[in-house]
């Protein structure tokens, strides 16, 4: 399949999400075909307002019909919160059914999403429910990360780091990236206490666990590396996007990530059968509606999605 | 005073502090009294062996006379452990006896100072020691961080993040500018959960002990807000060297730190009757002799505890 067909859902209609949708479909993509989930009629009156033309020849619409967006703008709204968990909810579906084969989501309101009674607080609490081995990987030019825990409190974060929780997370994180690409990649672990504990100084973790998860699974043949020094790895790992640093906890990668790689940051949820990428920030409720928002990081959440989508999954 | 007399360790001799020493004052610098603690001829010679030649005029030498340095480099060293400590033990004895206003500290190496049997991890472990509130910051031109915590097992820096602690902290730091400079600072305080714990639902310490500091803090006129996203606020006050972010832990603030500021970033020591500063680097044995050592961190740390020892103390 040299055009895979990758899904776009339009996010909260009362935030960004619609216009940077049309303005990346404006630049250039690469050659695939483009089914966009949400209100046709309301993108389309976005992109005539952005006097844009759209670039991308093969595009086709998936209006789940039960709901209208109310069209309120820049700030949560139940019916926006409806409409766009609909059109998700649709993509999912069809990624499940192979009519696609990534998906790219535009940003949700996770207080839309609360208003409207949907009872996940956003994409990647539905797609974890759904897929329990599913991983947050962050891609930039300058930085890949990938998250053992994500939306949970520090201390429960902590918690999970156990030998057989990080062996399990570095199978799958090989696993998923073996199914979507065809490069070769590192995996550096960072450590979890000041200076990866130095030698048991600063903590246990490293010695009583994570030391021990990364030599399993260099010994099962994972090319991986570490435990490293936290306040060291990332700052070594910019530049070889090809070195994909583990991180133990949400903020001990995405502080790094968002430093390094903000504009353009692509969020990828691996270990599913289809792939997700997602641009790297939110609904951007204060700008809304005021042709100010930079498509940059969802032009790379596409051109991404449509690299990995070329393998077959 | 125009001129402060400002104090510099030459560091573990069988590192790069020499030749780093060396190279900053070969540099343009501010036109102060320097007086180096260590080996006087074996800087002498470092010197030569560069093929620098001194830019700084007023220049004098404090060799603690017990030990003299083995030479050994590029690996840890008993004696240069001893030559080390003994150097910066005479900076702090100066500082305090008032004859220098400001110590800048060349890195030593810890394994050194354990092989001399010197009961102290390292500089900052030394004068935490002796000044019980002292405060670790790092500067530079892109970012300004101050750490509530520093060298702990992370499960043990979590128990640190309480309402009492984080607002006599934010005194201290108050206190500790306020002394060395009349600049105007704000704090924006980091959460400790992702997105700072989401009203409660990714954990309850910001609700429970960050907020209620950061309040009474306000209420007592200091210039602090927050709890912030961990992963927004660093990348928020990028470039915005006036705005100093307190990190409730060792790397939520020193890997963006490292990130942002690594060449140039500065480590200062705050809360003492006298200015520390120091690169923010360390011994970099592998590359010891070989004049490959970027001096800029020691430059930076040269003219910031310039800066700094201006204010009388």
């Amino acid at each position: 399949m040299s055009r895979p067909r990758i899904g776009i859902t339009l996010g909260d209609p009362g935030g960004i999400g619609p216009e940077i949708v049309a303005k990346a479909l404006a630049a250039p993509l690469p050659d695939s075909d483009y089914v966009l989930f949400g209100d046709e009629e309301g993108f389309r009156n976005e992109t005539s307002r952005l006097g844009l033309t759209l670039g991308v020849r093969a595009l086709s619409f998936r209006t789940p019909g039960e709901v209208r967006p109310a069209g309120r703008r820049g700030a949560p709204d139940k019916d926006n919160g409806t409409a766009s968990f609909r059109a998700f909810e649709a993509a999912v579906a069809d990624a499940r059914a192979g009519k696609i084969r990534a998906i790219v989501t535009a940003p949700i309101s996770k207080k839309s999403w609360e208003l409207a009674g949907v009872p996940w607080r956003g994409h990647t609490e539905y797609l974890a429910a759904a897929y329990p081995d599913a991983i947050m990987t962050f891609w930039s030019e300058a930085l890949t990360i990938a998250l053992l825990s994500h939306h949970l409190p520090l201390r429960e974060a902590l918690d999970r780091v156990t030998k057989r929780g990080l062996l399990r997370f570095l199978m799958s994180l090989r696993d998923g990236l073996a199914s979507v690409s065809p490069a070769r990649y590192e995996f550096l672990v960072a450590g979890l206490n000041p200076h990866a504990g130095e030698g048991g100084i600063l903590g246990r973790e490293e010695s009583d666990e994570i030391g021990p998860a990364i030599r399993e699974a260099r010994e099962s043949g994972l090319p991986v590396t570490g435990p490293f020094p936290p306040d060291v790895v990332f700052r070594s790992a910019l530049g070889h996007p090809e070195r994909i640093v583990v991180a133990l906890y949400h903020d001990q990668g995405l502080i790094p990530f968002k430093i390094a790689a903000f504009e353009t940051g692509v969020n990828v949820t691996l270990g599913m059968p289809f792939v997700r990428t997602s641009p790297d920030h939110g609904t951007a409720f204060d700008i809304a509606g005021e042709n100010r928002a930079d498509p940059r990081s969802m032009i790379e959440a596409i051109r991404l999605a449509g690299r990995l989508a070329l393998r077959p999954l």
